[in-house]
C-alpha cells in the first residue's frame, strides 16, 4: 500500500467538504442508501477481511471483550444497514435558520446551519464506529479522516471503501471519507489546522490529553467517566439500592457506568446494610472510608480511588456529611460526565442538578441513561466530556456550527453613522431565501 | 502589590462560577444596576486612574488611534452605564429548556442552557471592554479571569474593584471578576485547564496561535481579519463602488474593513475605472495583479498581499476569471470573517453564501455590518473567527452551553434491555421544574 501524503488527503477533504456543504439532502439520503445496499453486496468480502482481522489478534490474545467488538458479522451488518436507513429519514441537520432579523430597510440578517467542514476522527477498534461515524458526517455535509483501531484495519479498509463508492455513486466525493492507517498518519493530521476544522478523539484521559497538547485544531474530548451516585438523606431506599446496582452493574466496561458512591451520613447505616448483599450477590468488589468501613466489611478506599474509572466490578463508597458535601466531591473527582441524586426532597434534587458541573445531572434514575440513542438523538459521534461545542452525547447537531447570511442592497455602514438609516432590528418568522 | 497565587485565584473563580449558576436573575440584574451606580459614583477615582494611564502612554509615545481608545472620561463612562442598564433588561441566558423529551414512562429528559463556568479573557487596552466583558459574564453566570492591556493597568484596576463591589452589595461573590496583571499570570492561566473551561483571546493571529499552543483549555479565537468584497459580472457598478469604499474606508482600522478586493474579467474594465477616482477621492492606497494594472494604474501586488489584514488605507485588487475563481481565492486567503458578493444574479449569490467558508456571507452590503450589536445581539464579547461553539459576533448566547437533567423515578437500564420498560421518545412542550 503506497501511503498518501497526509496533507494531500486533507486538502481533498477539504474540497469534499465544499461539495457536501453545497449539496442537496436528497442526495445525501441517497449515498446513505447507497452505502447500506453497497455493503450487503459486499458482505463477503466484509466478513473475509474481518475474520482475517479476528485470526490475528486472537494469536496476538486480545482480551475477550476487545475482540467481541472487533468482530463484524451478520448481526452487525444489520445493525449498521438498519442505522443507516434510519440515518436517511431524520431531517436536515444543515440549512434551517435559526434566528432571522431585519436589521435595517431592505437589509435582513439570517443565522443559518451549515457543516463544520473537515473533521478528523479517532476511535476504538470497534469497526460498526466507522460507518456511524462517517454516516453521520456525511448526513450532517462534512468530511471525516478516520483513524480506527489498528486492530480492524483490513475490516475498516473494506468498509471504508463501501462508503467511498456509494458516495460517488450519487455523484458526492468518495473522499468525504479517507482512512488513516498509521499513528504517524495521526500525528500528520493534528498539524494540520489550517485544513481540518476539529479533532474528536474517542478513548482514555491520557490519549485525548495527548491530542490536545499536539495540536492547534479545536478537540471535541471524549474521555473518561468517573460518575457518582449520591444517596441523599431522603433516598428511598430500595430505590437507592437498585439504581446503585443498576448503574454499576448492568455493564461495567462502559463510561456511563458508575465508578463511585457518596451516601449521606444519616441514612448511611440503613443504606450500606441493604447494599452490601445486593452487591455481593453481582460479585462486585467494595471498597469504603472508614466511615463505610465501620458499617460493612469492605476493603479500604483511598485518595486515588476517588478519581479512579474502574471498568470493572469494583465500586467506591464514601460518606459525606451533607448535601454540600456531596456536590463538593463530585465536582473535585468527577470527570463531568453523568452524576445522580436518589431523593424524594425536591429542593435537595434541585440543588444537585443545579450545582453539579457535569453534562448529565439525573434524580431518581440509573447512569447507564446517558446515551445517543436513549435521549432520542438517533446515533452518536460520541459523548463529549467538555462544555464547549457540544456536551453529553453528540448526535449531527454537534456535526455542525451556522454562518450568518446578510441580504443587503447596497447597505452601507456610512448611512448608519450619519442616521441617513437606523436600525430596525425586528424579529422575522422566515427561512433564509438564499 | 502583592501578586496572587494564579492557582489560588483560579480556584477563586471556580467558586464563584458555582454561586453564579445558582443564582437568581434577579439578583445578576441587580448586580449590573449596582455596578452602573457604583462606576457613576467613583468616577472621579476612575478618571484620575485613566489620567494617569493616559500620562504615561503619552510619554511613552504611544499612537494617536490607541491613545484615543485607552481615553476613559464621561462619555465612555455613559456608554459603558447605559449599556449596563439595557443588559439587565435582557431576558435570561440561563435556564431556558432547549429541548423536552420523555424517554420513558415517568423519565423526562431536559436540556438546559447553563453558564460555561470559568472563562479567561485577555483583551486590548480598552478599559470599557473590561466592564463590557465582565458584565456579560456576570449576566451570563460566569466567572472571568480579566486580562487587559498594560497601558491601562490603572484605570482597569479601579474598574473591576467597583465591579466587584456591586456584585458583592448583591450577594454575589466580588470573584466573579479578577484582575490578572502580567505576562507571568497569563502563562500560569495558560496551565489551570482543570479550573478554567476557555479563554478567549482578542488580538493579532499570531497572539491567538501562542495561546492556542500553550494552553489545553478550549480557544475561542478572535483573529484577524481578512474580508473580501467579490465584484460578480452581474453587479450594480455604482453600488459595487459604494460597497467597496464603505467596506476598506468607513473605519479601517477595525476587523471587518475589507482589505482584497476581487472583480469579474468580464465587468473589470468598466468598474476598476469608476472605483479608481472613487478611491482616490478617499486617499486609498492600491495594488493589484497585472490585470488591474493593464486597466487602472495601481502598484503591484504580490502573492503575500492577498494574505494580509493592512487595517490601513491600503486595498489589494485582483481581477478573477468567475465566480469559482473568487470563491477558491477567498477561501484560501482568506480569514473566515466576513466576505460579499455584489451581483444581481440570484444563483450567483446563492452560491457564493454556501460555498464562502466565512462566519458572515453577505449579498449587496457593506463587510462593515459584521457586529454584534448591529446583529441586534446587544452587545458582544468579540467576534469569533472559528467555527466550534460560536461563530461571528459572539453575544451572551456563546458565553452559555447545557446540561441534561433527567428527572426519574427509579428507572433502571436492566429494564430497558429485559423489555420491561420501553422507549417512548416524546417530545414534550415543557421546561423543566427542576
Amino acid at each position: 500500500m503506497i501511503l498518501k501524503d497526509l496533507h494531500q488527503m486533507a486538502d481533498a477533504s477539504r474540497r469534499a467538504a465544499w461539495a457536501l456543504a453545497a449539496s442537496d439532502l436528497n442526495i445525501r439520503n441517497a449515498a446513505l442508501l447507497a452505502m447500506a445496499r453497497k455493503l450487503n453486496a459486499h458482505q463477503e468480502k466484509i466478513f473475509a477481511a474481518n475474520a482475517a482481522d479476528v485470526a490475528d489478534a486472537t494469536a496476538a490474545n486480545l482480551a475477550a471483550p476487545l475482540l467481541h467488538r472487533l468482530k463484524f458479522r451478520e448481526e452487525k451488518l444489520a445493525a449498521v444497514t438498519a442505522g443507516l436507513e434510519a440515518l436517511a429519514q431524520l431531517p436536515d441537520p444543515i440549512g434551517q435558520t435559526t434566528i432571522a432579523r431585519e436589521l435595517t430597510e431592505g437589509l435582513t440578517m439570517y443565522r443559518v446551519a451549515c457543516p463544520i467542514g473537515v473533521i478528523g476522527v479517532i476511535f476504538e477498534s470497534r469497526p460498526d464506529a466507522l460507518v456511524q461515524i462517517a454516516s453521520l458526517a456525511l448526513k450532517s455535509g462534512n468530511a471525516v479522516l478516520l483513524k480506527g483501531g489498528r486492530e480492524a484495519l483490513r475490516t475498516n479498509a473494506v468498509l471504508c471503501d463501501c462508503l467511498r463508492e456509494a458516495a460517488a455513486e450519487v455523484g458526492l466525493p468518495a473522499d468525504f471519507a479517507q482512512l488513516l492507517t498509521t499513528r504517524e498518519d495521526v500525528a500528520a493530521m493534528l498539524r494540520e489546522d489550517e485544513l481540518i476544522d476539529l479533532i474528536i478523539p474517542r478513548g482514555s484521559n491520557e490519549f485525548v490529553r495527548y491530542i490536545m497538547d499536539n495540536s492547534r485544531i479545536p478537540v471535541l474530548g471524549h474521555a473518561d467517566g468517573i460518575c457518582h451516585v449520591y444517596v441523599d438523606k431522603a433516598a428511598d431506599i430500595d430505590m437507592a439500592v437498585s439504581i446503585a446496582v443498576d448503574s454499576k452493574t448492568q455493564n461495567v466496561a462502559v463510561c456511563n457506568a458508575m465508578e463511585t458512591l457518596l451516601v449521606h451520613r444519616d441514612i448511611s447505616e440503613a443504606y450500606l446494610q441493604k447494599l452490601l448483599p445486593a452487591m455481593q450477590t453481582k460479585k462486585v468488589r467494595l471498597l469504603g472510608d472508614e466511615n463505610v468501613r465501620a458499617i460493612i466489611p469492605v476493603e479500604p478506599a483511598d485518595e486515588a480511588d476517588w478519581a479512579t474509572e474502574y471498568l470493572d466490578y469494583t465500586l467506591s463508597i464514601r460518606v459525606v456529611d451533607d448535601l454540600d458535601a456531596a456536590i463538593e466531591h463530585i465536582n473535585h473527582y468527577g470527570s463531568g460526565h453523568t452524576d445522580c441524586i436518589v431523593t424524594s426532597d425536591t429542593s435537595a434534587a434541585k440543588a444537585f442538578l443545579t450545582r453539579v458541573d457535569s453534562a448529565g445531572v439525573y434524580h431518581n434514575v440509573s447512569t447507564r441513561f446517558a446515551d445517543g440513542f436513549v435521549y432520542g438523538f438517533g446515533a452518536e459521534v460520541g459523548i463529549a466530556t467538555g462544555k464547549i461545542h457540544a456536551r453529553g452525547p453528540m448526535g449531527l447537531e454537534g456535526l455542525t456550527t451556522y454562518k450568518y447570511k446578510l441580504l443587503g442592497s447596497g447597505q452601507l455602514m456610512a448611512e448608519m453613522k450619519s442616521g441617513a438609516r437606523h436600525y430596525t432590528h425586528k424579529l422575522l418568522n422566515e427561512e433564509c431565501p438564499l
